[in-house]
């Protein structure tokens, strides 16, 4: 009998893709929410020993074993469970452009979503400006395929769309509206969002908005 | 006819790790120094075509096509020439510890390193204790095998042996011994630099000093 246990926080894009790979895989696990992610002595004490150098969600333990930061999560689900559907394509190239793409995603967004919400000014509007070249960037990758591998919603797809769930916040604080930028990207979401894998997970966009502005005030900023 | 070409700079432990995979594997290669990788204008045509995100080396080509990252390199080299000798374990759970200390290393020793020969007082300090800290994690995880995956010299092996060229120059300038440190990782270097692959590629670490001083006197670095 396998044992798969998710540790996790609801507003976590990070823990969003690993539940959608989850879920696509059909793989059963239990989920354990932290009760807050941001200081360590709240943090849980199976979190605590099964990360100890990041301390971060999500992290999966697996027959009692852990497996740290998600990107690496969605390959090992990949390898593991790999009678199911496969995630990522077969083909080398792909892979590394998507490999790519994540890395480029996962260092550049965090910051600029970060920036959208928590500053103001010029600082805000570099913010959106990197932002909306990004998912530019990421509307010609797609070019006219319905998702990034093509034909089937693949690895790239999964970690891209749980930011989407921010959306809402970003463009109410920084006021700009993604669809009038990048609508072929927001088509892609939609698509996504009527996936049963990505419906499930995604939380609300405005319960999303309700605690940044709750993590503003607990953190002081205007 | 394959065409593989690889665009480095002979100091890059980045770069030093896609010419160690290819030679392990086997793979005839061209390589081409840029001739600074400081300033964008100074960089090759070729490499600004290749890698307009990043501007970074290493970059491999591959039949016209440009692969970036050397992480994401590594795993292309072995998925791509896989009838040759495998540098990635097999098991999903080895391969999740690998990548996960490989970015670990990625995140901080280029941080720790550029303290340990860049800053003074107590930043050098505590970017020496960082760093031995690590190694000393590394060695952990080595425990009694002769390499990271036991008894072949793998993936975690070619990602990390690069940077031991620079030991030289972290233990002159921060005035302290790895040997006495980490003997078991010291043992293990060794190991390492008596495979060919390994003692073509890393350059003198001598060499890597008068570099690491030029640099400081280009960017008065005191």
């Amino acid at each position: 009998m396998e044992e798969v246990v998710l540790l996790g926080f609801w507003t976590s894009p990070y823990v969003m893709r690993v539940k959608i790979a989850l879920l696509e895989k059909g793989v059963e696990f239990e989920y354990k929410e932290e009760k807050d992610i941001f200081e360590d002595e709240n943090k849980s004490e199976l979190l605590l020993k099964s990360n100890p150098i990041h301390k971060k969600v999500p992290t999966l333990i697996h027959n009692g074993r852990p497996i740290c930061e998600s990107l690496i999560i969605l390959e090992y689900i990949d390898e593991v469970w790999k009678q199911q559907k496969q995630l990522f394509s077969h083909d080398p190239y792909h892979r590394a452009k998507a490999r790519f793409l994540i890395d480029l995603f996962d260092n550049k967004v965090g910051d600029c979503g970060r920036r959208m919400w928590a500053s103001k000014g010029e600082d805000q509007e570099a913010a959106k400006r990197e932002f909306v070249e990004f998912l530019k960037l990421l509307e010609n990758e797609l070019g006219d395929k319905p998702y990034f591998a093509g034909d089937y919603f693949g690895l790239l797809d999964i970690a891209l769309i749980p930011i989407t769930c921010r959306f809402y916040t970003y463009e109410t604080l920084g006021k700009f509206s993604v669809e009038n930028e990048c609508p072929r990207f927001m088509a892609w979401v939609r698509r996504c969002n009527q996936r049963e894998s990505v419906s499930k997970t995604l939380p609300d966009p405005f319960k999303v908005f309700d605690f940044v502005l709750e993590i503003k005030k607990r953190f002081s900023i205007e």
